[in-house]
């Protein structure tokens, strides 16, 4: 049944988002940069190739244990244009505010921003302030667009998964997910599950500044890992195989997604990324990543068998194989 | 008196948004490219100087005589763009959708943005899309960001006005604001009032090829004629002064003004601009204009006389002077 109106789910980012995109925001403005899908646009200019990219943040509730809104606007977009292999230098902050809005509120929203800023070592350098009256939006949604230099020698893409690369997972998922639904439910765990927010322009740095065999980048933000999996499997036209045992999944995290019946592999993280490895450097870069900060409980989770039209398979702990699909509509609404 | 929450007025464009702007924003993130608090912001890159700017547009309602929310997102980025001397490139789009909200309204809006990039010769070549709950928004709000390229033998800005300048005004104010209030009020007037809402860039690319001495390039949209004016009369510390009897201000929109109690100096513009030009050049700037679509109807509206901490003088139409206020807080709500 054809929905006729926007539901949840479009902007799940799973099925019913890129259903979206394929219907109405592709059919009119399909250019040759756009339509690549990645993280970021890639553009030439001057002979400088530059990457671009725009996010816009409505997390509910917007101070979450580990981040807040501030934060999460600007590591969301560090890591979309880090994930094109892009050095991320200057964002734009556009901020909508629901009238009533504390100044005490805004002030450490705009402080998180500048201490994020500060460690990805990006500029804020363009911003808007629009207000609008109550119960027109719920207290604050940011944009942030980001612009980032790219170097040549690298071309990080979705769709430039092959067969054979080893399929790295850069620490543990679900974390981001849970924490935020705990704080809006008001769920209590015996450890508090903090967000893993964290930008990740360092590690990816130190990746390409040894030159190493690196074909994919991508963070599994909204839709999670499943999700993810699924658009570079699609994008290159291959069938990723992954293992479950190798997966890293907090205990406190695995235990919430128990109660509430939910998968781990569909929860968003938004201080994570896979890298799809050549298996002559997969384990160097391993190495690399696990030598930084945000990178320590990396994994080789899996790697790419075979041509297809694009499928992701799980091994599980116990012995079998199963498909993981695309999530299609709504787990989580405004994660990020 | 201090506010202590965020009020309509915060963003008005006037006063209360200065406010906000130099209490909460510049304070944190301040460098030296943020504060020129020009339309854009510009950089360096490789030897390439590129302008980048942001805007959310949260116009209600989304669909107005002459236009509708799509349009408005991506001339008004445009129009920053170029406010910059920049040819405007390449345009993200952020959309935030409420829930409910129709497939059709949105594929118009999809298709409006497409003919004003095209217009415009931008291409929009990043997307993001969020959905929200029942009231968590009002409909459809777009943040647009920008990307321009600079031509290195301009340096355009707020703060470039000298005494001696004279001031351009490219055509009639307050159409923008006056359809779009009579849209939302269900006013009518016995010629309909249309949004001027057009991109601007075709006429500055006339103005600069052909070298000519204009030194600031502004675009009336929030807090109108009145606001921008105030901005450089103090971002280059001088006294502009206007005449009265030469602003273009259409009859239904001074009928529409005075039944209402406005003052078309404070109504929104989104296809006009002032360009403040030196004397010897102005003539031929205005020729420029007026040969240009969007731009039949220019006129010299002024000129800067004197050093000042920034004042605007206007010369009314019986002979009288008085000082231009910049706007304290709101006259119109979401109107852009």
């Amino acid at each position: 049944m054809k929905n006729e109106t926007i539901i949840l789910g479009h902007g799940s980012g799973g099925k019913l988002s890129h259903d979206l995109i394929d219907k109405y925001f592709l059919p009119h403005l399909k250019n040759s940069i756009l339509e690549n899908l990645d993280d970021s646009a890639v553009f030439d200019l001057n002979d400088s190739l530059l990457a671009f990219t725009t996010d816009s943040y409505v997390v509910e509730p917007i101070f979450f244990p580990g981040g807040d809104i501030g934060k999460l606007a600007v590591c969301g977009t560090v890591n979309d244009l880090c994930m094109s292999g892009a050095e991320p230098l200057y964002l734009s902050c556009g901020f909508i505010i629901e009238e009533g809005f504390s100044f005490d509120d805004l002030e450490k929203i705009v402080i998180s921003i500048k201490q994020s800023a500060d460690e990805s070592n990006v500029k804020v350098i363009a911003g808007d302030t629009k207000v609008v009256a109550k119960r027109s939006a719920d207290k604050l949604f940011i944009n942030t667009s980001g612009i980032g230099f790219l170097r040549k020698d690298y071309k990080i893409s979705g769709s430039s998964a092959v067969v054979g690369d080893k399929v790295i997972l850069s620490g543990y998922i679900g974390d981001h997910g849970i924490a935020v639904m705990s704080e809006r439910h008001g769920l209590s765990f015996e450890t508090k599950i903090k967000s893993d927010c964290a930008p990740l322009n360092n590690i990816v740095r130190n990746i390409l500044n040894e030159g190493l065999g690196v074909h994919v980048l991508r963070d599994p933000t909204r839709g999670g890992l499943a999700a993810v999996l699924n658009e570079i499997a699609r994008q290159s036209c291959v069938t990723v195989y992954i293992n479950e045992d190798k997966i890293p999944v907090r205990e406190e995290v695995m235990g919430a997604c128990e109660i509430m019946g939910l998968d781990p592999l569909y929860i968003a993280n938004e201080g994570k990324f896979v890298a799809f490895a050549a298996p002559e450097d997969a384990d160097k870069t391993l190495e690399i990543i696990r030598s930084c900060k945000y990178g320590e409980s990396a994994q080789i989770i899996g790697e790419v068998k075979e041509k297809s039209k694009g499928k992701v398979i799980l091994k599980t702990s116990i012995g079998g194989e199963r498909i993981v699909d695309m999530p299609s509509g709504l787990l989580l609404p405004r994660i990020c």
